[in-house]
């Protein structure tokens, strides 16, 4: 949406400590009321469509197959979630990346989007009879596995959506691997 | 520290929100200005020793025998740090857990607390030659471990350092088990 575009270019040029509310409506050709109506403060413009993102994951959870295992249910979920994504969110996608990473106070709350994502799964894999704490565990392979199929996916040339899905899918099994050495 | 125990006190009786630095500074014994050379804002009173956790848990895996698995390693590192505990700590525990549930405000430091430890045990992981993702991966189930280990200890009427260090290890057994059931 307009306002989530209009602040990342801001971000990219000015950096987002000294990027107003103000200098984000009028680059997006609204008021700063109308930026208030759809998000309470400058940080959650760069958070847009969390509560979205969990209801997805939650949504591809209840959908699996009843016999699927915890990971095979993340694999859905994730497919759910990251088919929504478009050619716009992958060309921001860099942009959003060191924005966040250039803030503290954004890595907060970008820590705690990832907790709510891994507690909306969480939930919903327990719903589905999972036990803790595997549903937990599932549910952090699932976020990890979507922040760095995103991280891939914003640097790679390919801005489909299959392609976000293939490297979320493909990070995931990775984490699986990983999971099964350890010890 | 005094700080710290007046700020759960005073979030016991009164809420964090309505708890101000002038009334933990009083009820310290201490004044304003003597908070403020201890931390930036009232949130940070509650996450004092995130750095020395980490340093801690650095420290642990360093020391870590050669061939130690990832989840070994990690294994030590918590132990480094559990016994550091003390049954003053002990005792706060159930209130720090309940000021924290209580506030978005406060998870969101929390998920950051959490997000610096992970990052600080995944790169000593990777510094002793554990590849990505094992190490994030090890990292990841520390951290959580830590989390479950504390909660169950705060919970638990026996307050030494060991049964900190006992729940740690048994919610990290049980996280491991959890690992190698997911597919």
């Amino acid at each position: 949406m307009r306002l989530v575009r209009a602040a990342l270019e801001l971000c990219v040029e000015q950096g987002y400590q000294s990027t107003t509310i103000a200098e984000i409506a009028e680059r997006a050709g609204l008021t700063r009321a109308t930026f208030f109506r759809y998000f309470p403060d400058k940080r959650e413009v760069l958070f847009a469509g969390q509560e979205e993102h969990a209801a997805l994951l939650t949504a591809g959870i209840q959908a699996a197959p009843p016999g699927a295992t915890p990971l095979q249910t993340i694999a859905t979920s994730l497919d759910a979630l990251t088919a929504t994504f478009t050619r716009e969110q992958h060309a921001w996608g860099p942009a959003l990346i060191a924005t966040v990473a250039a803030s503290e106070e954004l890595q907060e709350r970008d820590a705690r989007k990832t907790a709510v994502l891994t507690a909306a799964m969480t939930s919903a894999l327990v719903e589905r009879g999972t036990p803790e704490p595997s549903a937990r565990l599932a549910a952090e392979l699932g976020s990890l596995a979507l922040k760095r199929g995103f991280a891939r996916w914003a640097h790679d040339e390919r801005d489909d959506t299959a392609t976000f899905a293939e490297h979320t899918r493909a990070a995931l099994a990775d984490l699986h691997v990983a999971a099964t050495t350890l010890a």
